[in-house]
């Protein structure tokens, strides 16, 4: 039996999100049925995070364990044969059978992208949150710094989640526009259910006049989700990258 | 009557090209209907070129006549609204009457990109072609620039093609590397039946071992379609600008 660690890459549209749920197509069964088609048996996957319905990834991560002998490589090109256009894996590494895609994980690279403009882009359209007033994406920026170091982020958390420790560290955040499309990248060693997107829907109020720049500490202060700004659009949010330790580190 | 020249862009994965045609879908009629919704009356609808099936525009030009006293803006806000995802209107200004979108283009941009990986890439599947081997884009740009003057593309142009004079001037012809993607940026004062899917194919021949890296002068000496490669897959192409005298320059 050995465990292998997958790297692939989604686009996220036409998914009930990752986790396999019932009377809806997810990322982690359609990956469950190709590993069966390959291997001719059944395996269970275990990710790296729960990807919402909508959400994109560029580098998700997850493992499963397998009698197979097939080489990586094979493994690689035989999943693709099997998966839709809309996913594709191009990572396969055999990892020690104590390795768990999350708990190992060290963090997570996220981006939420929005096209800023009044006409859509059809390239673009399920991959961004769409606003047509102009954002401020240097002031967008400089009120992003206030996500930056240890805090508790239960007010950009979604109401009703379970999870007791609320503290994460931010390590990155930051906003750039190339044309029409703007970028929020943030980095952290963890985050709580929506937390991206309740970060990115508070930005977007900003950006609209409808909040002021400086509000993220009180807003972390308040540990109130009401406090924090709309949840953004699923269509906008990109899991980029998850962190491992040496020598798992994927990319 | 106002002739008003319209900016779009579109997806042409799912449309059979831009061309009105019994029993299939094509983005003129789509735009046809988009208009008659808007203004009530049914407009032709002059396109800058026909693109084939499966090829996407970063800015496809075309004009309408109507008797509409709707404003610029409000056209591209409302045909927007009636069309589908895939084809966005960006642009809307009035022209003289005797402004024609194919007759009067000094010439066009199109690239033609390549997914150069063994895996596909979900976000570009439908607007690249894929090719596993690497291709050696620097040897591929120095080979382009034979590409570059004023000759007889007949060697270039689809089979079958009615069209008499074959001589075109090719102004820009390069390859460059972005990552995986790899695009061939062509622009002309005008373009064959084809013609810049034969030249992808025969470039990508040449990075695929298959043909001399200095082939492309006795191609065009030939003028025998034959001697070309083959016509790269439709999902490649994309018509990114169509050049107009000022001050009708849509970019």
């Amino acid at each position: 039996m050995q465990r292998r660690l997958l790297t692939l890459r989604y686009e996220g549209t036409h998914y009930h999100g990752w986790q396999v749920q019932e009377n809806a197509v997810t990322v982690q069964e359609t990956l469950q049925n190709a590993i069966e088609s390959l291997t001719g048996v059944r395996s269970g996957v275990i990710g790296c995070s729960r990807t919402d319905a909508g959400v994109h990834a560029e580098a998700f991560c997850c493992t499963f364990d397998s009698e197979s002998t097939l080489s990586d490589y094979t493994v690689v090109r035989g999943l693709n044969a099997y998966l839709p256009q809309d996913i594709a894996v191009y990572g396969c590494r055999v990892v020690p059978p104590t390795f768990h895609p999350r708990y190992d994980a060290l963090g997570k690279r996220y981006t939420y992208r929005v096209w800023n403009s009044a006409v859509r882009h059809p390239f673009w359209a399920n991959r961004t949150a769409m606003i047509s007033g102009h954002l401020p994406e240097e002031r967008l920026d400089q009120a992003a710094q206030a996500y930056l170091g240890t805090h508790d982020f239960a007010a950009f958390c979604a109401a009703g989640s379970s999870v007791e420790d609320t503290v994460r560290t931010v390590t990155r955040a930051e906003v750039r526009r190339e044309g029409d499309l703007v970028t929020f990248t943030v980095e952290a060693n963890g985050f709580l259910y929506n937390m991206v997107r309740i970060m990115a829907g508070t930005l977007l109020e900003m950006g609209m006049g409808k909040r002021a720049y400086d509000d993220i500490p009180r807003i972390l202060t308040s540990e109130n989700r009401a406090e924090a700004g709309r949840t953004a659009p699923a269509a906008g949010l990109t899991l980029e990258r998850v962190f491992y330790p040496p020598p798992y580190d994927t990319l």
